[in-house]
């Protein structure tokens, strides 16, 4: 088993800021992504359409015999990980859990903000996560629509990226929140502005790194982890590499290679 | 023939301003509208992908046996028009032709600006069409891609969509354009902006009045016309109706009603 891969996936690119954490923290790990770029984004869908996706983008994962399904994606974690555990024989790893872990581990006035796409803030997969580990906790969400394009269009640090993030973000700030979760894999790449507009008390908190530390706990706990000297990285996208090359590289801050093009539509048709 | 509804397919909302401007000058005309709500966006997606989903959206309407089909999308007029037009027993009408008839008529200088999506805008399909009504046209094309999530989220009018509509618009300005098409649906939301931030000098070209001049014209021709009292209108859409309903009934300025979810996957997987 340990030498099989760790299959990740997302609507798009996204996913990449978690396969980086869980490279950075697992070199030895053979990895394959899978970024559903043909229906991207999820954040703007319903749960029923966001399940269907998950479980064609986790079947192609599973045909691939990776070892364990890690689901990059805020949205889809929020609405389909107790179904993917459900249905799948691997292990999966969602974000929603770990971001709220580090969530709880940073705060101390138990005020603490989420932000994510209107799937993810809908769900209330964040707030529920939050709870059950510190129940007191009071959460306050909001969605921020435009996060997703201005980081795509690499404008996460552009005037107006400023202005939607003070407007976006006012409510929470009032609120008081000492923490913040960036609940969608787009908005680590806003963290400079978001450091620059909010109060520095505030604490920012980034699921990839501690999903990638659960990615490591789990891996351990099954004894699969694999440390040769040289692992591989596949990428398969949905729609043609082109675009996601392109917006990826600046997301990973290194070269994409080996993004191959599949077809989802004809894994499986079973709607959940 | 006659009783026969109109079918009109989108991506998403955004044709929501072609059914609009259809409606208005054939108020006795059935008309389908079928949103891709589970897929969109169409615009940041390749042209294979964009085909596909574009002959299954028309096979739907097909199959609701409409009299003639318009592909109230840009993107999917840019890439897809000509494939359907060969596919379809029945009229096919696409937004470009429309918009750069009405561009050329307009033009003093013959210097014309498009806007659009990534899709549209790499498609060249307006260049084209352009060049072929006036030879020595000079056009000057650029992707917004924040407009739609902007027009999307409400803010088609906010102060970052002035900022964006300056930034994105000032090589054409510089070009000295006379005329502006918006060669996207979603656009004509951004006009009080586009307005705001532009030389007074310079035209605007929405496609939608223009693309339903063409339907009637059409349906002339064929003596297929409809002037019935009570004209039906039926939406469908691929994701469940909440969302569409809520920013379309923006873009309509109306309420929308008797709006039903429907599977595409299901109804042509013969890519194209």
């Amino acid at each position: 088993m340990n030498e099989h891969a760790i299959g990740i996936f997302d609507s798009g690119v996204g996913g990449l800021t978690v396969l980086q954490q869980v490279r950075r923290l697992l070199p030895g790990e053979n990895l394959i992504y899978l970024g559903d770029t043909a229906r991207v984004p999820y954040g703007t869908k319903s749960p029923d359409t966001v399940r269907k996706y998950a479980v064609e983008a986790a079947n192609f994962l599973i045909q691939q015999r990776v070892k364990m399904v890690v689901v990059a994606c805020n949205t889809a974690s929020s609405v389909a990980l107790q179904l993917l555990q459900e249905r799948l024989d691997v292990p999966v790893v969602g974000v929603i859990a770990p971001g709220a872990q580090r969530a709880v581990s940073l705060t101390r006035s138990d005020v603490i903000g989420v932000i994510g796409t209107e799937g993810t803030v809908a769900s209330d997969a964040y707030p529920q996560a939050l709870r059950q580990l510190k129940p007191d906790a009071k959460v306050f969400s909001t969605s921020c629509p435009l996060f997703v394009p201005l980081a795509e269009e690499g404008w996460a640090e552009h005037e107006v990226a400023h202005i939607a993030a003070r407007e976006y973000l006012a409510p929470l700030v009032e609120a008081k929140i000492d923490t913040l979760v960036l609940g969608c894999t787009h908005y680590p790449l806003l963290k400079p502005t978001l450091t620059a507009v909010l109060p520095e008390s505030i604490a920012l908190v980034d699921s990839a790194e501690e999903t990638a530390h659960t990615v490591k706990r789990l891996l351990v706990e099954h004894g699969w982890l694999n440390d040769q000297a040289e692992a591989t990285w596949k990428f398969y996208v949905t729609d043609v590499p082109r675009r996601f090359v392109r917006v990826g590289e600046a997301f990973l801050g290194a070269e994409l290679n080996h993004v191959e093009r599949v077809t989802l539509d004809f894994v499986d048709h079973v709607t959940p």
